[in-house]
């Protein structure tokens, strides 16, 4: 096999670690970078939303600087990441966990949930993306597969092998480190 | 009508003026308000995005609770508000200007307009909504005319003229105050 000047080989074993775990990015920069990258190359256009925060006071130092000086977190009311794609409303939700064996449901505020409903229902395509840090495998789950895991099972956490067999492996790459896009190519276009 | 002790009594006569400017309601409150309306009534999903903050400190005066004390604003990359109608992606901006002649291209910020032509580019609806105040009138000007204008025009502002050729009224009502869904129903479906 011939193999290109400027390519890489693709020996992961040759990477210190590809691991997430190790390489010290958490999901939100890996996901920040691939939005980045998606925009960049005009593919889609993804943010992240903004903490929502209660700004309570502000001070003026001098005139054309405001500092905030009370402010304090609010409940998200809606998920942290939408945007547009090949026509579609995309909207999603990202979670890590270092958990090995199952994703607690805690992790998504129910007016999260009901804000996923809302969106799906007009139109929008809906997902969430779980991060198991220790096995460095990132998955990508539809709201209607969630949403059916909740009407079936009377459990607070969804089992790791439910992930593997409803789930999508989102495949790693450098760039982009998340490449969700590539699931919704094969599932929803 | 019985009323229940913690029912509020619905004057709304006793509102002095349906104005705009004399409600001393804002236009972003005016939205906030719409989009609740249309959330609750399962016509749209879209919200206003929060505030962009750089959180630089932040303090645990007690076990759960944390406070931001050291913040400040920064620029906003994008859209103030987006969701999801009719299965089509939606992205805009709102502003009001006091002026009754002409509305300022300053308004909005050049990588605001660079991230609605990448919305608008991927298939969303994207638009600017503009409230004269003093005018009483609130118009949804489509990107794709405000990019026209910016074109044959060499002039820093929108004539209110043009918005009476080119943009579209939004009707006023008490509920919603903004029914800017109307316009997209007209011109987008």
């Amino acid at each position: 096999m011939i193999q290109y000047p400027n390519r890489k080989k693709r020996t992961v074993s040759a990477i210190p670690s590809s691991s997430y775990a190790k390489r010290g990015m958490n999901l939100e920069e890996d996901l920040n970078l691939t939005n980045d990258y998606y925009r960049s190359l005009n593919l889609a256009n993804v943010h992240k939303k903004p903490i929502p925060v209660q700004i309570v006071k502000v001070d003026y130092p001098s005139r054309n600087k405001a500092k905030i000086v009370e402010a304090y977190y609010k409940t998200p009311s809606t998920t942290d990441y939408n945007g547009v794609y090949r026509g579609r409303a995309i909207d999603f939700e990202a979670k890590e966990t270092r958990s090995n064996t199952a994703f607690s449901l805690k992790n998504i505020h129910p007016h999260q949930i009901e804000h996923m409903r809302s969106v799906s229902y007009h139109g929008g395509i809906v997902f969430l993306i779980v991060r198991f840090v220790n096995l460095d495998e990132c998955y990508l789950l539809f709201l209607e597969d969630y949403d059916r895991f909740v009407k079936e099972h009377a459990r607070q956490s969804i089992p790791y092998q439910w992930f593997r067999d409803y789930g999508h492996l989102i495949p790693y790459s450098l760039t982009p480190p998340v490449h969700y896009l590539k699931v919704l190519d094969n599932c929803c276009f």
